[in-house]
């Protein structure tokens, strides 16, 4: 409600066109109202890309297939469904064309999109452990347009099989860096990049690890320039990052 | 600038008694006029009652003095100013009416409101160290209209002294009870009253008291029904929505 | 005991009409005694309203089901029942009257009584894994005589959604703001809303969410006045604390 | 090794009854020999009282068997076997004349000893979910030959039903107070007795209690004196300290 | 006025040497005597020995003194004043005959009573930086009529300097073992001891210590029987439980 | 030495205006020279960038003041130094032109760049208490060339104040979003923006706040996409990363 | 790269024999090449000895079985299988000789080494719960060419028990000490020992032992000089650790 | 008086060239000579090398200054103080020859004994804040007779500076790794190296730190085997156990 319209709403009250109960309601609402929200979206969406995203968790394979379908049938070709299991794969994939990573508990309804990112998104994991995380992120980052590379497997206790990618990592655009147990693969990947790095810690570990805490806590305070942290496990959230920064704006 | 003054303001209007022009420039004036949402003041408005509030944690001497002065000039006639020493109070009172408590921290510029609430609000502590808390608590809930009784000193370790005052307890509109160390208060009082009871844990301890959060799972954990939590040592806050609870809404 | 009657207790003594020892014990016991505890029910109970209430978790289904019966023998028209699972509901439901909420797990006995609240108890929560500790929450409040109005799924993620509802929050007598993950659903309701707000965190979430900590801090937090919180996952204390603060004390 | 002894023994090397290195060695391990340790019993022994104490946890039904039939056959004729399921009951019946308390997880084999302990030790939980650690604590106190009263489902929430039980409280030589949830239970046990309360916090409860933690932190806050704690659902440990306190000393 | 005093006051009534008018005046002096229950003092009251206590911490030296020499003049002739400074004692000093411990920051007013317990205290630390809060664990018992052995120093590290004192620990009525860093004393004298051992961890140590958390899982943890635990520097509470222990009670 | 300066030598060697010699001796001249690898600065590089940074905590005014002095001398014409007093800069000015933000505690020495980054960084901050970290990212970012709008004090419990900024948050390139208490800043900007998010938790706060934890928990479980933390009070951090993101790639 | 190196590379600039390009790409990637990294092996391997390693945890059967035979092939004689279950230990016997712990979870491929260390590792338990851990490490020692010795079931709590092994700790090379609830163990055995400690803190407890961390926290503390920790339940790298301290280093 | 000087003072009295009275006399001057253990010091004793140590936390600059001379009059010719500032190194230094590092806080009375472990203890640290802890463990092992090689400020987030030192980590006999923040170095160094590595986490930090935590938690789950962990800022006890593993047993 800018000067323009109180001062509508003034007059009226003046010229007794709007009663005081009702210009004291809207004073009250009006600075909630009138935004141009119609541009956010739905839930939570993804504006940039191609892609619209399911969140499974906690949903039925009944809800997930229904609510695939009607994306579908609204002309959407890329769908991205997150923490399924295989059964609700199949399910959609009963209807729909789907490719499913098992390993990252994800789905592609569609044909993915052309990577159209303005360079590559390099995942990193410390462990076999972590893949899991990984592939989340990874198949959000393609569902999503993005070129990815892969480096798996090349935690800090053996440094020169991180060190055979350093190229890599250098000519990225934005890595990811997925580690559970002591995390430090963000720090040391965090001094040999260029970019942006989004650190995941996972919850693989055992004893002192708490369930990812120890891994958070080590990227939290990385001193390496560049590293920021999503939360434990959040394979997701990072892809869906990791592919904003891979992206220029529309508008600049 | 109150609801009530945005009322009186449109009625105004609305009888000729003041301009359009006149209207606009007076809620311009207030702040964030530009969105027409004059009833939220400068820092979590009260929006009920009669009083402003400025929290004074962070803020120096003279940006107090400042704003309480633009206040008055605006003709607010009850300041409340939280979280102050004695010197602020000094520097207020030089210029304007001001009652200041040194056990709660916090001052009254102007003169109090009548209490018009529902029933009465009684301010329950453990221990005498609470009081500085429980002053906050109650001084807030008078400035903003509420009649206060105070129950100090009675901790469930010297049950007797509690079970004393259990006519007031069984009589009150709501309780603000506050504890620190084991925070068992709260229970206790929840078990004998038959209203909302605002549960205060303090910062008071030592040991294995950590700062408050002893008390506060204590009190999180109560099982006595209609007992909720706010922040340790917030007894602005407490008073504040004891107030709300005690006054029946406009509205209704 | 007041003065009086420790006068005569020692008049007693005097006379030889009572022994040191017995004098002592009932100097002893004195604060404990005829304090009315009659008007103190048998286990927290609900006495304000017209329900009353079995705790289910930790009872069996037959332990349920006798109790229930008594309580309707005794002529008790309304009977909530909260956390059980179906099956503790159809045994219920052979011998008496049942309405079972499977999302809240929570049921009502007999009829609901007619809403008698000074106005509406707005439950709101930030997603769909909340509306299990939501519905206990509203069914809690329906049973207790509230008229409730449920705004669910409107995180603060997808800010639009929550403004839609602006009018509803804003109109309420007390609001109860349900939310897991982080947990700022409280705040920004606290900012719009001119009543209470009950804040209730929720376990739902992974990795750093800690099981409602995270979302529990949040809200205990909140710079929004008004607010206080419960414990994790707490739908049936909300419900019951907004009741409290909806009806009017008998006695004022 | 007193000087005497020290003396003999350079003696020794000073006549080559002993060489350097056997005089080094037995220097080196002097304070750790001849300490009278035959005093000290097997395992966390029972020197007390007339019962031997087996601790089930992570013992196979087999092992256990064995153990009490060993300790039987060596003419033990009261046995404690703590942490145990009732097939494990049931197998120690099949040779041996046990009693079993589910409730308590924990079985006397053999007859339990009279009570010769100068006082009660009295047992008081604050809910119905807290009993199955009081049965171990009084089912231990029983077994080690104290008269135990035991006071149920006293929670401070509903205080009266506590105060009616004040004058057994008061009359006690020892008291166990055991609370989950908030475990505002020993303060308020300790503000009325006048005698030892040895605190037990309990694992029941959901949300911010932890696990027993909460409580567990408010019993270590404890402002009434007298008050210790033990582990959280330690119930043998607190039967077991009780009836040291509740038994003279065989020397004084 | 303690249990004693209040029965020698009603034998006086029964007896006729004191007027009913006179002894109720003297019931009111005494704190709480509107409630009839004269033998609970100022604050957590000392009811079963001969000190009174003052608990210093939080109170200015005006108020201590005060209240000091309010009990001296009412006839106490041993009072207890906790956690001050040189400067308070020094005050005290000015009126009244007064024992300073500097270490322990307690002192006792008048004379201390002479040991009546069963047997003999123990007091054992780890370090030397633990010698403070035993000072108050021994003062404190000392002032409530108990016979106080001290080892100090005496960490598990060296174990021969704590295996020196084995007789002395065996033959303790009650033991309390002191210590920081990780608190392992507490179950090496748990093991030796054949009393209860009430551990006290304390707040000294640097790093994962956590200013005496490790001390006090360490204690709660203990796998000797009969350890109890008070909070983190609690020398008091240890001290005021053991003389619980270590009295006989009037009525057995 | 950045790569420009390096690609820069490696031209003037190509083309014979540089003898091998002299840019040997160059090369060894910047730090880790004898490693060939110029590029990495003395801490923490930057990189990409045109400033250098001298990190100021747990260096002495000496120390600083040399350090800036020699990457002067070497013709570094932009230096940011962070996490100093006003003394710093003022003998860093003695001798450099300087520019000091007291707020920040961060200081500009030379002139800073042209923002040449292909956005806007916007930097929003709850509370006034925020702004010393905000200002701490707001000057990283405008030293490294970015274009940075402030909007400060737009705390979620006063909403509008927020939505007022509406479109500046939908246009930017990346936000800083900046929290302490309750941090659920971070969640409704990521719901506004269409662009990274870099949360900030902060310190600010007391009770449950725990010095910024509670801040960083709501951040970590922020539901909206395209959110990342950085550490807590990490000004730095999140402007340096801000401006990564709102740079393009050399190479790309 | 050294200077030597550098001067080269910069001459093939000078020459036009090396684009400024290639030669800015060399001189970044410079430090992460040449550096002999082939002397380090494919995983965290155990250059020292005899044997190599298969962490199990998280393997498939198949998976184990397969890298077990290719190692087999390669000619290793000793490999040690951790983690798993005894179906895989049957896997691998299928095809090779195997010697499997069903205790500590861990398999001996081929026939152990001969004990070749400089003296013998002694593994010290506090209670029975802990020998899947001690297993664990003692086989991994034993695999590595150690003689170890088992002392188990010696907790603290009963000291002589401990005691009756003085001459065992004293004349060890290194002591790995195991002990969950408490952990006192570790400061004892520091105490008594004259080499270094290894303590492995073990799940193994309830309540308060928080699944390892106050064993952890205790063992972090130790007074006693000498002790180092490892991970909760990390009984294969206490096992490593001490065979690294019991053998000598080929080049010294 | 170390084990070498008790097996002289045997051989002497074996050879009659001190009298038994004598010989008492001196090991009755050593610390506990009651308990003929004299090869224990004052605190913690330094069994195996040549110097004997003070711990100078919570002790004056007097009893420090007198403890030091005692030793120096009894023949000691190395003794090391930690933990003391520049005024008690200079009251030492009045008397006795003494060299002090201010970084380190740590003080070497007498001549340093020549370096006789088996190879060279490699002292690595992250950053420059971490030099203080670093010095107290360098200056340590080098008192206890081990030669040390400094690595300092080698940060995992500048990787290339800690792979310059390669060579002298794989050299290593033992190697201590210090860092605060995220810690990584440790996992970083345990990869690289082939001996035990000692991890120090350090309280230098801020935020999610935790005073060290963080830290700690990274190094307790460190991938890199051979590694273990001491407490916080622990740098005494890893000089310590450095000086242990480097140094071969006397009777092996």
């Amino acid at each position: 409600m800018d000067q323009a319209e109180v001062r509508r709403l003034l007059q009226e009250v003046a010229e007794g066109r709007s009663s005081v109960d009702d210009a004291l309601l809207r004073l009250r609402m009006a600075p909630f109202t009138d935004l141009g929200f119609a541009t956010l979206d739905d839930h939570r969406g993804v504006r940039q890309g191609v892609a619209e995203v399911i969140y499974g968790a906690g949903k039925t394979v009944d809800q997930i297939t229904r609510i695939a379908s009607a994306m579908w049938e609204r002309g959407q070709r890329t769908i991205l469904v997150t923490r399924i299991g295989p059964e609700t794969a199949e399910a959609i994939g009963a209807a729909l064309p789907v490719e499913y990573s098992e390993l990252g508990r994800i789905a592609v309804v569609g044909e993915g999109p052309k990577a159209d990112g303005s360079g590559t998104v390099v995942v990193v994991t410390a462990g076999t452990s972590d893949q899991s995380v990984a592939e989340e992120a990874a198949v959000t980052a393609e569902a999503l347009g993005n070129q990815v590379t892969r480096v798996y497997d090349v935690g800090v206790s053996g440094l020169h099989r991180l060190l055979a990618h350093t190229e890599e990592i250098m000519r990225a655009e934005v890595v990811i860096a997925i580690a559970g147990m002591e995390g430090a693969l963000a720090s040391v990947v965090g001094g040999l990049a260029d970019c942006p790095v989004i650190a995941v810690p996972t919850s693989v570990g055992y004893g002192a690890s708490f369930g990812g805490v120890a891994a958070l806590l080590t990227m939290l305070n990385s001193c390496a320039s560049g590293v920021s942290v999503v939360n434990i496990d959040n394979g997701f959230g990072a892809g869906y990052l990791a592919s904003m920064i891979n992206h220029r704006r529309s508008g600049s």
